[in-house]
């Protein structure tokens, strides 16, 4: 076949001779050439590279491939290229030849067994002999489910590698994973086959080119940039993606993946990093402008549930139990609309709201990214009087117009007051004209407005970048495996979390509106429809553990009521008596609870509170193993705890670690005694380890389990061994004792302490009674039902 | 005569007879009867209190005073009364019958000499015994200029007090002083003569209805407003009043005041209170409300030069030459407009920009005060579906507009996507119908907006208070002394700040716009025409002393020079070395310097800066005369440097202070030696005593000026004695030194220290020179020059 083409070609005398091309040649298959996506973009979107390389001294040959078998696979795909349309930048006549010769150097191609692979491979390799022709290398662009992955690329890598010398880039479709581990497990399985360099995984957002321009934008504008990309200018950014269609036919899809996956996860977040990141030096360098963005993927603060509003269209339901054949009652969680809180917490953009928002069925389509700039200005002319457009009262901001909408094009768009942007000339033009178009609560006027010279189809743009081996357009591993990292808590989180029905289009009216309040989303809108999934699962339990009050629910909402209960108890004893010590554990359990404090408790009354340690390692107070170190970096950081009030164990003296002769026990009961009164602390939290200790105070322990001694040196069983600790006595002295026990590794000792009784040598935990104080239990539902 | 006009009053019998009124007479006395204040406002506030008040069953007299003898001024005087208006919300009947009784009970007097006020306080006595009537209380109202104030009080005083049992109040009109000194000679003056409840100070804007009615509004809306009432929520605040007059015939009182103390010390100053203060429990308790806004004056921060942009309008300079017979070069300093930035630094408001600005001369005669809300919402929906006015993407604001501008009327706005607010019935009504107005960006009809039932000028009001002794509405000595304490800094400051000249009105344009940059505010539109003063005054000094570099400025341009080069220093070491080393002397100069590094330096690089001690005093770390005390208020609180990066001076161990045995030298010295390389700090900052001493080296001290002893106890001259202090060689072996010298208590030293050579032993300051490091002066001109 491959052979007929090429005589034909040849006989013509139209085409370039191939043994005539100095720069090699290059094999491109598209496996799935019949699919959807083939049909719809990618043929002509290689036409497009045809057509634009055509001089560029490679030759070509392209090879459509699929399960069907090759006769009525041909048709299929030739009558696709048939339809190939020519583009109105291109001369008609120009197009029509370059078509002919196109639709001559492909051929079709049934790939299904080991076997296929080989017969392609040798034929590339014949063709490539017999006309004398170096090999450039070999595109696999693939175009199937994610499940024929795997197989695939095993063929590929064990059958159709190209000789050394010439390159093999692989394109990857998504969806890549549903969560981290799945993604993980796919790219491993990958990596098995294709080093990373070779690997091209499209999202082809990155090929739309307002998207694409983001970065180059912010490059070429850093004179006028710098000053004001960061939290002291910005307002706030939306990152925005709207459909008016919705899931119907694709059910079997969205229904495993949700707006979060197929939006969020990658296009919307792929503007995010854009964004934020920091500009690397040059930024056409993928290496560089990779390192960039996972540093800001780094700085991301992690979601919650309370980060995400989520909607579903009121036919989705019924479409799923039509398409899938589920039953009536068969409730779908899928959320086929979200609206996002990002927070950023490094210098640049701390506590600037990233506001990101997808969903199906709704009133228009349209997709921008919009940075909105704090209004700095007070103008004394009054507002009558002032120009529009150049007022410094105006809204000032810098919009990238995905495309659709009012605009119905890409487009760049700077509010006239910010500043006159640097274009690239022969890519972007400056729109002119009147308009009588309103754009974000403004005349299109007030903006300069840049359009694409020429307009082209992301996969065009893609397909351009592959050939050109442009790796910053695509998704390496470790930035794939980076934003799962960032999304997978919340997807966790959500499969709890209530979705509201909405009926679609116009009809939604406010009904998906939402509001931030400190650093969580709400719907604006209160009693609405609302799918309330497991009616139970948001309450708190209230009852009783070892005759002491307990407090269950799951893992977020119990760190939530336990921090409202802190700040409760911290502000009524302010109150009473001037001051609040507090003495806290270490361990990961705390550093959410931390989180939860500085970040929704504003009215905490830090500048009152003493913070004590009540156990702690025997490593220098900045090393990363101290209990110290990681209440430094999660908490005293972020709050104002007076200098004075602080007060670190004294594990480490004359440079040297717990050394008994040191009296670092004693030092720290003389400081607990001249400060607080009586000895006893108004709150100690604590924790259970799986063995029962608690504070440092290991089963067995010689010392802090009784007798008069209130600050104590223990060994642990694991390293470091050596700790120091408030002893069992002391804590009991505490007015109130909270116990913050979490995740399932805790299940086997909670039930424990269930049954037995008051035996401290055994589980240090269940001495913990306070003599006068009071004992509360939280205890999350999986530690305490497995 | 008062026997006259009560004879016919009686005669009449058209009168209720003095004698039947049960509640007491009342005599009111109008100093300055004839003045313009008086026909303008005063005596038809008066005619208003006697309708309102003719039934309340208090009989009244007034007496209209002057200096002009009586045939004349009574002529003077009945002109003016016969030319009282009657409200548009009286009946005209009973309003002539009013008018008709209050010219009869109103009569005219010299009032010059001591002479004259005991005539006329046995005249008031004369008639009270023989009509029978009980003596409820006297009110004299000093409509007089400032300068005749104490003779007057002292006369009122001595010869005119009411007897025991009735009550004194005095009203007095601004100016009370133009800067904090003479505001208190003023006040202790008053104070030889009146109790603080009898003196009424007037702040006519108290009694605008749109500013009166701001106190009421926060507490009758509490409900609404706690939750959004701070910075979380609250955008921006401009307080406003803008005039289309210039001062153009009234310079000889403008050219002495200014727009700063004529307007913004005062009027705008009060609403501001309003705004900010914490609500007390009772809104209408004058003693509550005083100490709430003290409170709230405490919490301001202090204003700097850059602040404020200050302008003149161009005709100006012409009025003052004319109207006060100047030369033509005389050049006026006198700002006729200003905008003002305000901080408020306590938990509640901190970062939220309060805009104060008013003007003479601008496009529009206008006064409000709106609070302008951060829009925390995504509306989902697009733009064009939107309802007007209940959208939550737009603006949210409340208004309190005091009067004219395009509402022309007072009114309270609240946006309508915000709340309805609860409004009092009887007196605010809400405004209904059409209109096509836009007022701060939207549509009137986004808002619910109020007006008086009545709308009542602001004298009316006033008097109708003092009558009542509602002292909530005026000026207490402590608030206007709080006042002018927070403004006179800038008073004094902006002598040496450049004017803005504007044409004045609509050819303004954007000349006065302004924006705020990291808390200061400067003009937006640069290279203007402006009113240099002393061009050379701006600039810093460079130059040498003691053969090293000087830097020289007026202090805060030199301390921000002097923060602009620690930060540098910083970066660039951090860069270099990943730490930064400061060691920092304590004292009063660097508390400025501190401020100015939290409020101005987002990118001081402090995770990575430890921060030493030059010098300590022998007190506990949280005793107020501690350095570090001073050193953790004004800097630690605000910036985050890490626990462990903060090196205190061991001045306190083992429960005492500064004792050799407990060796917190030798600890600090090693301390240093573990973290600093070859103890050599990268920066060192000095001041000097007015004794030549530097750190707490003192002259002929035996410690630290020579020696290996990196770290001392010296003996202070003054208290506290015991002083533990880095050693001149430890300090000579810094990278850097800057030393700071301010203000006029240094010139002697300074100047001494120009002349002497290295002399440590008499001066200590003299043997600070680095061995490898630099040395920088930061010398005032007060310092400097004297």
């Amino acid at each position: 076949m491959l052979r007929r083409v090429l005589c034909t070609v040849l006989f013509m005398g139209a085409l370039p001779s191939l043994a005539e091309a100095s720069q090699g040649h290059i094999t491109v298959v598209l496996l799935g050439a019949t699919g959807d996506l083939a049909k719809k973009y990618l043929w002509q979107g290689l036409f497009q590279l045809y057509m634009d390389q055509v001089s560029s001294g490679h030759s070509f040959t392209f090879h459509g491939a699929a399960l069907t078998a090759l006769e009525p696979g041909q048709r299929l795909m030739f009558d696709v290229l048939k339809k190939l349309t020519c583009p109105p930048d291109e001369s008609p006549d120009r197009c029509a030849v370059l078509k002919d010769q196109f639709l001559k150097l492909s051929q079709y191609h049934q790939l299904k067994t080991a076997e296929n692979y080989t017969v392609l491979n040798r034929e590339i390799e014949t063709l490539l002999r017999q006309e004398g022709l170096k090999e450039a290398g070999r595109i696999f662009y693939f175009s199937v489910p994610p499940f024929a992955y795997t197989e695939i690329a095993r063929h590929i890598n064990s059958s159709c590698r190209p000789p050394p010398g010439a390159w093999l880039r692989v394109v990857l479709e998504k969806p890549f994973g549903h969560d981290l581990e799945s993604a993980q497990q796919l790219a491993a399985e990958l990596t098995g086959f294709f080093r990373e360099e070779e690997m091209y995984r499209v999202d082809h957002y990155l090929g739309k080119q307002a998207v694409a321009h983001i970065l180059p934008f912010r490059d070429q504008n850093r004179q006028f940039l710098d000053p004001i990309w960061n939290r002291h200018h910005v307002e706030r950014v939306e990152i925005v993606l709207k459909e008016t269609v919705d899931a119907k036919g694709r059910t079997s899809f969205y229904e495993q993946y949700g707006v979060i996956r197929d939006v969020l996860q990658n296009h919307l977040t792929e503007a995010l990093m854009f964004l934020t990141m920091e500009l690397p030096a040059n930024v056409s360098r993928a290496e560089e402008v990779l390192q960039c963005k996972l540093q800001a993927f780094q700085s991301l603060r992690g979601l919650e549930k309370n980060s995400a509003v989520l909607g579903q269209y009121q036919a989705y339901a019924s479409q799923v139990q039509e398409e899938l054949q589920k039953a009536q009652d068969y409730i779908s969680t899928t959320p086929t609309f979200a609206g996002v809180l990002i927070h950023n917490d490094n210098l640049r953009w701390e506590g600037v709201p990233f506001l990101l928002t997808s969903g199906k069925a709704l009133d228009e389509r349209v997709g921008y990214v919009r940075v909105l700039f704090k209004n700095r200005a007070y103008c004394t002319q009054s507002e009558t009087l002032r120009d529009a457009g150049h007022s410094q009262c105006k809204a000032k901001q810098i919009i990238f117009y995905i495309g659709h909408g009012i605009l119905n094009t890409p487009a760049v768009l700077v509010s006239r007051n910010l500043f006159r942007p640097v274009m690239p000339e022969g890519s972007w033009r400056e729109a002119v004209g009147q308009s009588d178009l309103h754009i974000f609560g403004q005349p299109l006027s007030d903006y300069y407005v840049y359009s694409p010279v020429k307009e082209r189809d992301a996969y065009s743009v893609l397909i351009s970048n592959i050939y050109h081996g442009r790796k910053d357009f695509f998704i390496t591993t470790e930035n794939l495996l980076a934003s799962w990292g960032f999304w997978t808590p919340l997807l966790d989180s959500i499969s709890h979390q209530p979705l509201r029905l909405y009926p679609g289009g116009v009809e939604n009216q406010h009904l998906l509106d939402f509001e931030m309040v400190s650093g969580e989303v709400a719907f604006t809108l209160g009693e609405p429809v609302e799918q309330r999934l497991m009616p139970d699962d948001y309450r708190t339990v209230q009852s009783k553990f070892r005759q002491s009050p307990l407090v269950s629910a799951w893992s977020e909402d119990l760190i939530s009521q336990l921090a409202s209960d802190i700040e409760k108890a911290a502000s009524r004893t302010v109150a009473r008596s001037g001051q609040f010590h507090l003495a806290l554990s270490g361990g990961s359990s705390p550093v959410v609870l931390f989180q939860r404090l500085t970040r929704h408790h504003y009215a905490f009354p830090w500048k009152h509170t003493h913070i004590w340690l009540v156990d702690e390692r025997c490593v220098p107070l900045t090393d990363t193993e101290s209990n110290f170190f990681s209440l430094h970096n999660h908490l005293l950081q972020s709050v104002r705890v007076p200098y004075f009030n602080v007060h670190p164990m004294p594990v480490h003296l004359h440079q040297r670690l717990c050394v008994e002769e040191d009296r670092g026990t004693e030092l720290y009961a003389k400081e607990i005694m001249a400060l607080v009164a009586n000895a006893s602390f108004d709150l100690v939290l604590l924790g259970v380890g799986t063995d029962g200790h608690t504070a440092s105070l290991f089963p067995r322990s010689e010392n802090g389990l009784e007798g008069a001694q209130t600050v104590v040196l223990t060994e642990s069983p694991v390293k470091p061994h050596q700790r120091m600790s408030l002893s069992l006595p002391l804590i009991n002295r505490a007015r109130q004792v909270f116990v913050l026990v979490l995740g399932k590794g805790k299940h086997d000792i909670t039930t424990l302490l269930s049954r037995v009784g008051h035996e401290p040598r055994k589980w240090p935990i269940s001495g913990v009674s306070p003599s006068s104080g009071q004992l509360v239990w939280y205890v999350d539902y999986e530690a305490l039902l497995g």
